[in-house]
């Protein structure tokens, strides 16, 4: 497939075009055509797991020679259950209620004229992704059930897995009936073609970049494609002056410390003045082997809190730290997080409903809490099913994005002859 | 205002910064106090009419002595009537629906969490716009309306009419005790500042151009803040064989002559082999003074008939011109409209429901119609009031885009005291 005779450009536009025209096709099709595909692509994955992971194990060999992190190493590695998790997500995104179809809404004006807008398919999105080879099914499921092309662009140390779990997606895709080109690999892990993908404007609609701040940031700089982008989870838990002391405990350590790897982490805790337990609230996290960077008042309750410096408050630690200081109530806390925030997911911890409805209101960010741990910014725990991934943009789709996000609506208009006048 | 030492991005900087203040004002600032600024601004611009006039005065002569053509002097040219029209449209956008705080759609978890979508403004929208002044009125009142501050560049040729509208904008804004700076113009009509500005993705979260293919194709080439673009109009209106032939008549000749310079204009007709009175439909339009360029199956109909070229089928004329051609069917014209609309407005014209939906259904265009003119493709005839554009792009908004596609959303969750397990 892979011509070296071929730009880039003359490689991404190949794929483009046969990307277009699967697109018309699926379409067209039924929506139980495209969850058949995907049930028969899950089977598929789980039919071809030797396949898969000696293509895995080549590619883990490679990484290790190449002297990848543990970490990447982690994330690249798939065993019997990986594969299985993989074949499940995908069954449950073909579980999943119809996105395309919809009547979002529907006037009848005065002249007759009816006027309904109704979901229908983005068309061709490109996903670029790292290291994790399950994206390649997860990313294709998504697309695939919103009624889109997809074209994967995964990164070249998954190669030989991404190609194994690609050629079970396909086998599904095609015994279905539907067009192999639907989900199609970008067959070279040249990275021009990366460069290629984000300017084919003409062939692709939505590219959504999976991986690191790098990753997502050469994607933005570089894209003339419009980019569901994942910029920074800088998030914040505020511990109002009213918070219930056992509530806002147990919250705070569970919004930083159930898993401090993910975007929906708190990186910041911010505490009313008023608040009479803080003390209790910083030993918690202290206990639970977080490393707390606070203000002059918090290293004050308690010896171990290291001095947090101005960079702390503008810091995704994305790890078993956190920054902590005292404000002097709602309003100071908003005007923190307004300078601070990431604008991803920000919380209120209080009984006071009339300050956690200001809060709510006021705080400009995709996902804002009561009451609740900022560690639930999830599309699955949003009941949205998977997600193709958390957007910080303002247009489109903001926080979660699922099925819902890789839609768009057409306007359909119904009339008895009407001209304008 | 404008500093001469200052560099076109330090401008841009200072506007920006001030345009985010001025946006969390705005965005708080409840319902009625921006309508009530609306009303004041379009009593400000009845008021001062005679500065208005006089500002526009110097424009054209300046317009004049630099050769603008006539039909960009009748753009840029204000009257009595034109400045009563500026008002009376900013007090109807005073008097649409509130398009904030609406909730979009709420679940409940079975762990008890509550989340709802809930309207927001956007945030800062940057307007880039030519010779029409009264854009200046427009724009402002609906990025206002919605919530949003508004940063207004608009061409230099009525750099004198705009001063004088946006003052009068600023003039009713301060008086309803909102901040000056949500209404902002660029203080120069230098271009380096549009380059500033579409590249300020710190600053402002929406680029909408208004103007020209030329405009409109910069915008797009140099922006990295997210552009809702405008592109063709190359709209079909397809005679099926099942059509009331004089409904197709009056449709056909209305769509494309009623105003033949408005983006919602037919510009190719498709005509079915099998509709028996495609020869009166050509001379109908023929007769309306319209120039018809055909295949030859249409040249044969009428002396008068030029034959089309190539290129006919891709031209977006904005005149009284129209390609016609016959097809076998609707699938022959669904086939031509895919691969030669610019997928802004088509319709279809039968009395066969069945072949109207399945139209509807396969022609990926932001608008599709049965049994109406093309020349309806506009906010105000869909009922959304004044509109900021006609978006052929496929994210976020399309179609026509008036107070909806100038706010997005935002997550609200309420707990009580969820943690994630």
């Amino acid at each position: 497939m892979n011509d070296l005779t071929q730009t880039p450009e003359m490689l991404i536009a190949t794929l483009g075009a046969r990307a277009r025209r699967a697109a018309s096709i699926i379409a067209q099709a039924s929506d139980a055509q495209k969850a058949d595909a995907l049930r028969r692509a899950a089977q598929a994955l789980r039919d071809q797991a030797p396949a898969i992971l000696a293509a895995n194990a080549r590619d883990m060999e490679n990484a290790a020679a190449n002297g990848l992190s543990p970490a990447m190493l982690d994330r690249l590695k798939l065993d019997e259950d990986r594969i299985a998790g993989a074949a499940a997500g995908v069954e449950q995104v073909a579980s999943l209620d119809n996105p395309l179809g919809s009547v979002i809404d529907t006037v009848v004006r005065p002249n007759g004229l009816e006027l309904s807008r109704v979901r229908v398919p983005l068309g061709v999105i490109g996903i670029i992704y790292e290291s994790r080879p399950n994206v390649t099914a997860d990313a294709a499921a998504l697309c695939l059930r919103a009624g889109n092309a997809v074209i994967l662009r995964g990164g070249s140390e998954a190669k030989e897995s991404n190609r194994a779990i690609h050629a079970a997606m396909v086998e599904g895709i095609v015994a279905a009936g539907l067009p192999s080109e639907a989900v199609q690999l970008v067959p070279t892990t040249d990275r021009a073609a990366v460069g290629a993908l984000l300017k084919a404007a003409e062939f692709v609609d939505l590219i959504v970049p999976r991986g690191g701040k790098s990753l997502v940031a050469r994607v933005q700089e570089e894209a003339r494609v419009p980019v569901l982008a994942h910029l920074d989870g800088i998030n914040h838990s505020y511990v109002d002056g009213a918070a219930d002391p056992a509530m806002a405990q147990s919250l705070v350590v569970n919004a930083k410390m159930r898993r401090t790897g993910i975007c929906g982490s708190t990186e910041t805790v911010l505490i009313d003045r008023a608040y009479p337990s803080a003390g209790a609230l910083v030993q918690a996290l202290l206990d639970a082997k977080c490393e707390v960077r606070g203000d002059e008042a918090v290293q004050a309750m308690d010896a171990r809190v290291i001095a947090a410096s101005d960079e702390d408050w503008d810091t995704e630690y994305l790890d078993a730290i956190v920054s902590v200081r005292l404000v002097d109530g709602v309003e100071e806390a908003i005007a923190h997080i307004d300078v601070h925030a990431s604008h991803h997911t920000d919380a209120i911890i209080t009984d006071d409903a009339a300050v956690a409805e200001h809060f709510l209101n006021a705080v400009d960010s995709a996902i804002v809490m009561w009451n609740a741990s900022t560690q639930f910014a999830d599309g699955g725990e949003f009941g949205l099913g998977a997600e193709i991934g958390i957007s910080t943009g303002r247009l489109h789709a903001r926080g979660p994005v699922a099925l819902e996000g890789l839609t768009t609506y057409k306007w359909i208009v119904r009339g008895t002859g009407q001209t304008r006048p």
